[in-house]
């Protein structure tokens, strides 16, 4: 196996994203030593028992001395906390990274606390499930996944070389671009579809009981997909939603225009028009299917 | 294997559907002959290279002829200029049958066309890939899937339960309603999912070159679920929204309402809102997944 990228990696909150990144790091060798850290007991009770860290003890000191890399994988609200409580022990040189899924806010969260020396080059894996904790989590997670960082203005290149191998050596590709240009496309490509899957099963859960228990028994008729994404961690989406309001919105005010055309056309029984916007959609699924980034297995392929 | 439920099969339109009942109806032996036709010379030639009729020599009174179920499995769109060609063909007793996604306006459209004497049943398999042609068809796509029967008053009671025999011997669970019932079910099971997967495709299409290249590639953050949704068939899609525009209106509009209360609760900051939305729609994807209607491998357990 080739030498590990970083001495010790410290990993703050084992969820999913945390976990699957302890779990990876261990099994492609790209960090010498794995310590993990999160507010909860019950939590830290798990890790120990998985076995997916060397230093489990729980004490943040002691997980962050002579630690190389370290990646806060807590939610995004909790953010600016978590660097104001681990900032004390940062070591010069280290570089301090993150998963969040926005990233403006968490720079702005973030940055304040960052000690003189310390290299900060925020991080976003694009892989996840819906699915949360430490027991949701697997190293091949970052297989073939994007991971976008976010380097701020100034920041030192070998560093962020160094953060790129990381994610390399886990499995991911990785790209670069500026924060606020990070925000717009997620909340196009991710935050929006969660919104409107979100809202759409909440417009199902309205009804009263029998409806919703038909909803349940014929949702394979396209329902169900959007379940899947709506039954994703309630916590993680509110603090995406606070913290990424303004794209949102933009990209919501776009989608509810689109809609009123929509609606419009079904009212006048405008045929040609829907069958032209029912065309105009397949050729961005064939890129998709193109470019690798979903199976063209009809139904994705499940039973 | 059991007796045929009926003698001669004829269906009239060969694409996902219908291939995908002549497959089916010959593997499990649920009728004694096969007669296809369709509309098209080239599906005509491919249902007779596949070899999955025993007559597809195309003459629709030849294809009649002692058939003693015929379901008409074209678009929604032409279903009473399919009933009105067949009409003069059909035999006494013989059930007629369609598979359209939309059920009160199939009837309105076929209903006047069929002679006395022809029990006339609508059903619509809840089972379909987002492929379509013949090539797309095969014999176990109805299986563990629901086939909703929408007799009208006063249906031939044994005509009805020979249907529903036909159904479940090809594997499908065979449910009873009202046409009128079924179109405000599916409405929000289905028709509504496709709408909003179409629209938010069609925003992101939108964008310029440069936008939606980045769309393409960071797809896997949730917005390709919609994409596979949206590459649907346009002239199915189509026909369905001309054909159940009040009830898919009717659920827009109630979209629309909790459409709006999200996006105020994101303006507003009210993260203790967006929580509990969050929370609730949770627990429709664990009863569906319980009731066995979807996997729960996580992302559906594609790779
Ligand atoms: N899930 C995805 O698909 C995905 C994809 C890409 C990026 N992300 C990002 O990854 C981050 C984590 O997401 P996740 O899915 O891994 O969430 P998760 O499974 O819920 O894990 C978060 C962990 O952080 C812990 N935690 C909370 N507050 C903490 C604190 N102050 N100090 C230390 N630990 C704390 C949590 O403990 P408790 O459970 O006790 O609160 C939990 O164990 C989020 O920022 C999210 O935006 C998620
Ligand atoms: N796809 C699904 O998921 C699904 C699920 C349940 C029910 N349905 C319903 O099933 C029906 C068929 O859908 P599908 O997906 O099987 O569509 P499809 O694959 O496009 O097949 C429709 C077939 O009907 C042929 N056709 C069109 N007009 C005709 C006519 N006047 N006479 C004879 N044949 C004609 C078409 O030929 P051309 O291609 O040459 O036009 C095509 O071969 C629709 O009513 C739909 O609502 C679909």
């Amino acid at each position: 196996m080739a030498e590990p990228i970083f001495d010790r990696l410290a990993i703050i909150g084992a969820g999913l994203i945390g976990s699957s990144i302890a779990r990876a790091a261990r099994d492609y060798g790209a960090a010498g030593e794995i310590a993990i850290v999160d507010a909860s007991q019950q939590v830290m009770a798990r890790v120990r028992e998985l076995g997916i860290a060397d230093d489990a003890g729980g004490d943040m000191a002691q997980a962050l001395k002579g630690a190389d890399l370290i990646i806060i994988c807590t939610p995004v609200g909790v953010c600016g906390v978590v660097a104001q409580a681990i900032a004390p022990h940062l070591e010069k040189g280290a570089i301090l990274s993150d998963v969040g899924s926005v990233k403006g806010a968490v720079v702005a969260q973030i940055a304040p606390h960052v000690p003189a020396g310390v290299h900060f080059i925020p991080a976003h894996p694009l892989a996840g499930t819906e699915f949360s904790g430490p027991d949701a989590g697997f190293a091949t997670l970052f297989q073939n996944r994007w991971s976008i960082l976010t380097p701020l203005e100034g920041a030192d290149a070998s560093a962020v070389a160094r953060l790129a191998n990381f994610w390399t050596r886990i499995g991911a590709k990785v790209e670069t671009m500026s924060p606020e240009h990070h925000d717009k496309v997620l909340a196009l490509t991710s935050h929006l579809p969660h919104l409107i899957a979100y809202n759409i099963v909440g417009t199902a859960d309205d009804f009263g009981e029998q409806t919703r228990s038909e909803v349940i028994k014929f949702s394979a008729s396209g329902f169900r997909d959007f379940t899947r994404i709506a039954a994703s961690d309630p916590t993680m989406w509110r603090d995406i939603f606070l913290n990424n309001r303004e794209a949102v919105l933009e990209m919501l005010g776009r989608f509810n225009e689109d809609l009123s055309a929509l609606q419009r056309m079904i009212r006048r029984g405008d045929g040609e028009g829907l069958f032209d916007f029912f065309t105009r959609t397949r050729a961005i699924r064939r890129s998709i299917v193109e470019q690798g980034q979903d199976t063209s297995a009809p139904d994705f392929g499940r039973r």
